[in-house]
């Protein structure tokens, strides 16, 4: 059986992923389709809008085969780090190819731009290195960058787009696993990454979809944008806990976290860089809204979404000690599979190349040890009683 | 002017403070009551039922004159801790006596006791340390060995009474401390330290009084028990944060602490006895409320109340290492006055042997920052926004 492999969020599963996975099938003539989706907590640096089983749920009942957890270590990280961990994952499980979707729609830009920078590294560095020195944002540095060596030559892939900059780490990801595994990309339809939901068509982004959610407070206004099985999931989800995951409803215990542990203690967590542990905890001192807080926190250096995984870290407990302390995953956490992906799973048992884990209780590893320990803080920020559903929940068998 | 202290929770203050306060005045011969009292935090390892200006706003309408806070440091320590910062402050306060109240009533037989015990320190502490090596708990461990050396002769204080316990650390605290500040005691009357409300009596224990209130959900079956002025404040702080501060109250963010801390984390907080972190952390997970979760944790070993610090600790983030690194309090902070109080503090000015301290911003100290963190971590427990009032609130002034 043949295999691609397709990197997700899933948060919440919408029509235009329902798209994407079809495509990546039919691109990729495969036979299965796996998922590596990440896990409670998002690369946005954000509690996931519903959680991991319940997103594998919506996932399988649209087609998806197998669904594995990218860790929290890398589904936390930036770009780079998220890759890495995605593709070295899709490659010990076995696929063929990989595909993602992009503004760009077609490959070879990204192969161009991948020579270009990799014959060009030093330069490249450098020049991001003096970029960030001027006081801008990673993103932008990285940008001013790569403009600068593509110069007005064509042929490269576009990298001031967000499904651009991530495939281009996908296909460094996968250059430099030195696997077999062929990238491919398929054209994002109709909605951007951010873009709010538009009336009159049927794809939305799930950022829209979770901020027509949270100003409207229904799920009514999104039905539209949401395979029917992704729609009662969120419903089964809001009635079991009361809410959906946010820094909104999350805000109470990050706030305590962040006063608890003071300036010197936060800078120990993981992506909190050097002096803005005063601004964080300042800011939390004065502000009772996560917004009121996070307006205060971010700035033209550090982004939205780079302050929300260091807050990520922050409530979690995941330190820079931590971080380091790892070099590649180490394990396939399956969440759910399809009777097709079992098929495929029986088949490839002696080809897989990490252990293949179905259950919490087998995770004795430092690594699966932070995926449990991230679930029992997604829980209680979402203020549930009982902790021990990462023990108790199964693979999801979607037959 | 001639000042008593006396070593007060008031949580809340009630006609049994009432009286101890009159009669403390009356013993000592004094013109001016001066109370070191606890914090936001209290000895038994519990956040207390009102904020700290609200219980001195209630001690300087029932006649109290100074109200000092007892720093965070020793207001939550074991015991002779407790007592030795207590005592020390009376003493730099200018109080020429101090005055507890006890089950035994009269001064002497605590001066027997504590002449007995320093004279035998060695044998009386060696038995102590071969009784709690047996599995019991130290308050039991330490009465069995103060038995054994009292033998059937009488005269001495009977140390299995609490307030007979807490009495003869002032006195100890008060022998070590060199200074000569004068022990008074007086009797305690109708109510037991823990006894539950008595129909009929004006008098109830406060513990009987919060107890009633939790059980009944309201203040009205205790207001035969409290003045007038305490009621009312009472019932101010209650429509100011919907609740009063209990364990209950503060278990969703110590246990959201507990499980982010880990027990590796959770051992280097004061008070954590080695091994028992694991037992902490483990019923925290399984436990969605305190009193489920204390249950489980508290043991013969282990008194409620030792276990109570131990989370208050690990509520506060208070280390080992934080706790070791202080001698004696270092400043007198007050937090209201009367009249009479304001012209003694005027008088005494040079006298005090300690930084009087009236607004937090002059805390520049590590223990003061301690009660500065400690009164954020108190009203986030309540779930209050604002966490300006330890800088905003001036000594309340009672003229």
């Amino acid at each position: 059986m043949k295999a691609t492999g397709i990197v997700v969020e899933y948060n919440p599963f919408h029509n235009g992923h329902l798209y994407h996975a079809q495509q990546a099938r039919q691109k990729a003539g495969a036979d299965v389709v796996i998922a590596v989706m990440s896990g409670q907590f998002l690369q946005r640096g954000e509690p996931a809008f519903a959680d991991k089983w319940t997103r594998t749920e919506m996932a399988l009942a649209s087609g998806i085969d197998i669904v594995f957890e990218l860790p929290y270590v890398y589904a936390t990280a930036q770009a780079s780090d998220f890759a890495k961990g995605a593709i070295e994952l899709l490659g010990a499980a076995g696929c063929e190819s990989f595909c993602f979707g992009s503004e760009e729609g077609s490959i070879e830009p990204f192969l161009n731009t991948w020579e270009l920078l990799d014959s060009q590294r030093d330069t490249y560095e450098r020049s991001i290195h003096e970029a960030v020195q001027t006081g801008i944002s990673y993103p932008k540095a990285l940008n001013e960058a790569y403009h600068s060596l593509t110069g007005s030559r064509s042929g490269f892939a576009d990298l001031a787009k967000p499904n651009n900059i991530l495939g281009f780490h996908y296909i460094e990801a996968a250059q430099k696993s030195g696997s077999t595994i062929k990238p491919l990309t398929i054209q994002r339809i109709a909605a951007g990454y951010h873009d709010p939901i538009q009336p009159g068509s049927n794809i939305a982004s799930a950022t829209g979809i979770r901020r027509a959610f949270f100003e409207e407070g229904s799920l009514e206004g999104i039905e539209n944008y949401l395979p029917a099985p992704s729609l009662s999931a969120l419903k089964a989800f809001h009635e079991d806990y009361g809410a959906f995951g946010s820094w909104t409803q999350f805000y109470p215990l990050l706030r305590y976290s962040i006063l608890k542990e003071r300036p010197h203690n936060i800078k120990r967590f993981s992506e909190v860089a050097e002096g803005i542990e005063h601004l964080i905890f300042e800011s939390a001192k004065k502000e009772p809204t996560f917004e009121g807080f996070i307006n205060r926190v971010k700035s033209k250096r550090y982004t939205r979404t780079r302050i929300q995984r260091m807050l990520t870290h922050i409530y979690t407990g995941f330190t820079w000690d931590q971080l380091r302390s790892f070099e590649g995953p180490s394990y396939l956490r399956l969440l759910g599979m399809s009777e097709t992906g079992r098929h495929y799973l029986n088949g490839q048992k002696k080809n897989i190349g990490l252990p293949l884990i179905s259950r919490a209780a087998d995770l004795a590893d430092p690594m699966g040890e932070i995926d449990i320990h991230a679930s029992s803080m997604y829980f209680l920020g979402l203020g549930a009683d009982n902790l021990k559903r990462e023990y108790t929940t199964p693979p999801i068998y979607f037959g």
